[in-house]
Order: C-alpha cells, then sequence, then structure tokens
C-alpha cells in the first residue's frame, strides 16, 4: 500500500490530468452518440450535458468531471488493455450515470445542477423522464452494437448495474419518508453500496472486459471500484455535515439542514447513545443554523463521524486490496489508484 | 392476398387461441423474470403486471394480452425458426412494451390501465419511474445475457426501438400542447409510427433474429410489423370517434372529448376544408356532447373517416407485401396474419 502514500498534491495532479486527458479523449464520441438522438430527446440531453443553452444556441459548459469513463479506461489499461479500444465502454457508463442525474432530478425535484437549472425545470417533466429512458437505452445499444468481443458482456454487466441503481435510488426515496429510527445502518450502506458503488465497480468492470480480462479479474476490479465509491460516499458524507463552506460551495452543514439521513447521521442514531436521542429529536423538528450546529456535534458525540472516517479508510483499505488481486503489480494501477484517492479527497 | 380474406369468426378464433398459447407459454417465463428484480421494484412490477394487489397479495389479474410477445414466436415459426428457443426475446418486448407504460401513465398522468389503478398512483410517481426504468434494463439484460448467436443482435434493436418510442412519446406529449393547425399529418403519421408501430415491427425482427434470418428477411418482418401497426392505430383511432360504446366500454367520441389530435382528426384539420375549419373551431373550445356530435360529423364531411379507413387498408396491405417478401409461401405465416387482422379488428 506504499503508492498510495506518496505526496497528496502530486497524485491530486495526477488524477486531474488524468481527467482531463480523459475528457479530451471520450467527450468527442459521447457528444457525437448524444447528437444521434432523434431530435426533440437531442436537445434536452445536449442541454443536460452542457453543450447548448436553453434555446438550442451552444453552450460551453463542461459535460462533467468523467470519472466513470476515467475508471473504464484506466482499468484497461492497469491490465494491459489499450484504452482507445474501451472508449465505447466510456461513452457507456457516462450515459448511464447521466440518465441516473436526468430522472433522479425530476425524483428529488432538484432545482440545480453543475451550477445549472435541472433539464426537468427547463424542458417539463415529461421531457426530462423521456430523454433519461432514451440516454439508458442509447448507452445499452452503443455497448451492444459494439463489435469488441466483450460487448456483449459488458452490455449484460451494464444493464444489471441499472437495475441496481434504480433499487439504490429507491431505497434513498424510500428513507427519506420513513423516521430516522427505522432505518438501520446496513440498509444505509447497501443503499450507498448500490447508489454509488455498483456504477464506479461497473465502469471498472467493463474496462477490465475489454482488456480481455477473466471473470475472477474482473470481480476483483467490480469490487476495488465498489470500495472506493463507498469510501467516496462517506467522505461525501463528511464534507456535507463538516465541510468548508469555502471550498465546497454549500453551507456548513448542509445535508444537516436538508435533513438528510447521510451514512455518518444513521450511525450516529445508531449508537443506542444520549447524543442519538439528542439528534433524532433534532431531526424531527425545523433546522435552523443553531439546530444545525447542536446537530453536527450530536452526530460527532454519538461516534458518527468517526465510525465514517473509519469506515472510509477500511473501505479504500480493501478497495486497494482488491486491486492487488487483479493487478499484482500495483504500478500498472497507478491511474486506478490516483482516481480512487481523487475521488475520496474531493470538496465538491 | 386471398389468404387474409378467410373467414372473419374463424381468423379471429384463431388469433385468441394463439394468443391463449402464446400467454401459457411466456407468462411463465416473463414472471421468473420480474421475480428477479429487487425486492422493493418487483413489488410495483408485480402490481402494474396484475399478478399482486397493491398490498402485495396475490391477485389473478392478466398481464395483458401479449400480441408482441405472440408477433415474436409468430415470425419465428413463419421463418422456420423454433418459437421455443425465441421466449426469451418474447420476454424482452414484454418488458419493454410495460416499460412504456409504466412511464406513459406517468406522464400522461393516466388513472387507470387495465381497468386497475396505476402503478403511479398506487406507489407514487418516484417509484413507478424507477420501476420503469428497472423494467427497461431487464428488457435489454435478458437479451445481453442470452447465449442465442442473436441476441446481441436482438439487443441492439430493440435497444434502437425504445430510442425510437421514446421520440414517438415525446412527439405525441409535443402535438397535445400545439394548435391543432400546427401539426401536420406528416408529423403526426410519423409519430404514429415510432410509438406503435417501432415496437410491433421490432417484434417481428426479434422473432426473424432468432430464427436465424439474414438482413432482408429480419427487414421485411419490421416492415410487416410496422405497417400493421400502423393499420392498427388508424383502427383504434377510428373507434375512438366512431366505436359502439357497448363494445369498447368508452362513451363514444372519447376521444374528441378528450381534443386527442388522432389520426382522423389530425387529416380532417389538415383538408383545407370547411368542415375543418369547424373541427378546428369546436376543438379550441369546451367539449360537451353536442360538440362532440358536431366534432365527428365534422372529421367525416372534412374526409378524415374516409381517409383512415383508405389508409389503413393501404396499410395492411403493404404489411402483407411486406410479409410476402419475407415468406413466399404466405401459408408458412398464417400466425402473422391472424394476428394483423386481430390487432386491425379489436374493439379494445
Amino acid at each position: 500500500m506504499t503508492t498510495t502514500s506518496t505526496d497528496a498534491a502530486t497524485e491530486g495532479h495526477e488524477a486531474v490530468a488524468l481527467l482531463e486527458r480523459t475528457r479530451t479523449t471520450v467527450h468527442p464520441e459521447l457528444r457525437t452518440t448524444v447528437e444521434s438522438l432523434p431530435d426533440s430527446l437531442r436537445r434536452v440531453a445536449m442541454y443536460h450535458f452542457g453543450w447548448e443553452h436553453a434555446d438550442g444556441t451552444p453552450a460551453s459548459g463542461r459535460a462533467g468531471k468523467a470519472i466513470r469513463p476515467a475508471l473504464v479506461l484506466a482499468a484497461a489499461r492497469s491490465l494491459g488493455g489499450d484504452p482507445h479500444h474501451a472508449v465505447r465502454a466510456a461513452v457507456a457508463v457516462e450515459l448511464a450515470h447521466n440518465f441516473t442525474l436526468l430522472h433522479d432530478d425530476v425524483i428529488d425535484e432538484d432545482p440545480t445542477r453543475r451550477h445549472r437549472a435541472t433539464a426537468w425545470t427547463v424542458f417539463g417533466t415529461p421531457d426530462a423522464i423521456i430523454a433519461g429512458d432514451a440516454m439508458m437505452a442509447l448507452a445499452l445499444r452503443l455497448l451492444a452494437e459494439d463489435r469488441h468481443p466483450a460487448s456483449a458482456a459488458a452490455s449484460a454487466r451494464l444493464a444489471a448495474c441499472v437495475i441496481e441503481l434504480c433499487a439504490g435510488q429507491q431505497a434513498d426515496c424510500a428513507f427519506e419518508q420513513r423516521d430516522p429510527h427505522e432505518v438501520s445502518l446496513d440498509e444505509c450502506v447497501a443503499m450507498a453500496t448500490a447508489k454509488t458503488g455498483a456504477l464506479l465497480g461497473t465502469s471498472c468492470a467493463l474496462g477490465a472486459l475489454y482488456a480481455g480480462a477473466g471473470e475472477e479479474q474482473v470481480a476483483a476490479l467490480d469490487a476495488f471500484g465498489r470500495e472506493a465509491g463507498l469510501a467516496f460516499q462517506l467522505i461525501d458524507d463528511l464534507i456535507g455535515i463538516w465541510g468548508d463552506p469555502d471550498r465546497t460551495g454549500k453551507p456548513a452543514g448542509a445535508d444537516l439542514a436538508a435533513h438528510k439521513k447521510s451514512l455518518p447521521v444513521v450511525a450516529a442514531l445508531a449508537s443506542g447513545t444520549p447524543a442519538a436521542e439528542e439528534l433524532a429529536e433534532l431531526y424531527r423538528g425545523p433546522m435552523d443554523a443553531g439546530a444545525v450546529a447542536r446537530a453536527a456535534a450530536a452526530v460527532e458525540r454519538a461516534g458518527g463521524r468517526d465510525w465514517a472516517q473509519f469506515q472510509a479508510a477500511e473501505r479504500m483499505s480493501r478497495a486497494v486490496h482488491e486491486l492487488s488481486r487483479a493487478v499484482p503489480d500495483l504500478s500498472a494501477a497507478d491511474e486506478l489508484l490516483a482516481l480512487a484517492e481523487f475521488v475520496t479527497r474531493r470538496t465538491r
């Protein structure tokens, strides 16, 4: 694990440069694929990716950080495959990811995404649902039409992942409607694994498949992505409570103000401590700034912060272990390690 | 075309028996596949198919007529394939069809489907959207995982069809918001082809692929299904205006009362006749029984009824022509012909 302990700033730079290279490679193909959609659906998709304004004029927005496509290409390279042969798989996971964003925004009634009005607020709920549907079909079509020998296995794997993403999103919605005490920590971890870990794992698995890897290597890379994904979610949840507003662009304790049942919160609620009782009581009422501060302190006293930090480290350790099973010489997996470090250290 | 002119009652019976046999063959596999969904999504899907009540107790409802699965199996048989090898493809098209029903009901805010409350009214809009997403992914996964040599081509074709279905549904929504005069007849025919013809054509194409057919035969069977699908839509639209309430279970002129821009209505509006003007004026106001009767008369005087009847016959003729290209000895295609006759003569 010594490879993960190199200078943090350098590694951050490595991942940033890698993501930039990935966007240069993948985004033109992603855009061409999106442009192949029928007119009316293409309009919504082009807006969603930031390539067009609502009126259809060109926009220079970024189509996302491309973490999932970068994982596909890096996984392929780590197993000796040519990343250029896996570009279609990279496009497919990015389309699948953006299908979930389009539908999640409708379901959660989120007004903004990537600092812009969400597609459903601009084009209406029906068009956002339909464009999301088409984007998912496009992802699976792209793989099914690919002549790469791994394309059928990749297509089946991505379709299975979409079902898992759906289960995760459904669980997330259901949790928000339940009393804080009713949600167990196991359920919450399973939900985060399905909602966040599954697609990161599948991205790595697709890269492995496109490098011609065998079942065991594919499974190990999938597990690497899943564990890293869960670490990412834990860090994200910590930032949602204790993140620096100057770096996150959100007020301190934003997730608490929104009554979010994030992982540190559920861990705190499940602790059986007096602080858990206090937190549950606070979550039943409105959350002004004072309540948010008291809730953050209660999560900490109940052990939710420590648990999440320990879990994040534990998951990263498991991720590296899984990776070492698939790629015994970890120096070949430097890109995957850099990406895993990057996603678990981001400030949103 | 003499094969299509046999006694109507007999042919209707043949199709009814064929659909019954299809359900016996396909529904157990369809149900097993749906039962493989994660718990929360399965609940919504089992309810939608009529296999469970809202509380999860068993229900004996019918999971639909199975016209699309019947087309898959009949198409495979017409080209000498073993229909039993195409059961997965039949399940896949039925899943894809039901994905569209789940989402269309959300989008159109329809309260009932198959004489039951729609899934979104029972489980909420988020769960209905998510269950629809999962159902589409399940359809494409089923084909991608199938070891049949045609499965990749079938998967790609079904994914492309889903995109076309999305474009059709989007156009349908957009038309409803436009002034009657702004929707051209060509646009309306294209919409109906995408929304109804595409999946019937794809069902036949998948049957052909699973029978090991070449590209030309697959294309001809796809065209057969599309043309028959458009004929079906035209007849359906005629029934929506002049159908016998005792047989349709809907009040006379239901589509007119709902201001639907169905094919005969758009044809009438595009006729440039005084009756077209009268119809457009009626469509701008509320529709009481008197207005519905006057609108029906105006569609007829403007030539919308004759046009739709002629077009339906013309499309059926083209369908049979396409079929004869793929299956020169039409006696081998008796099931496909019976199904085409059935769907264009149904009373809902």
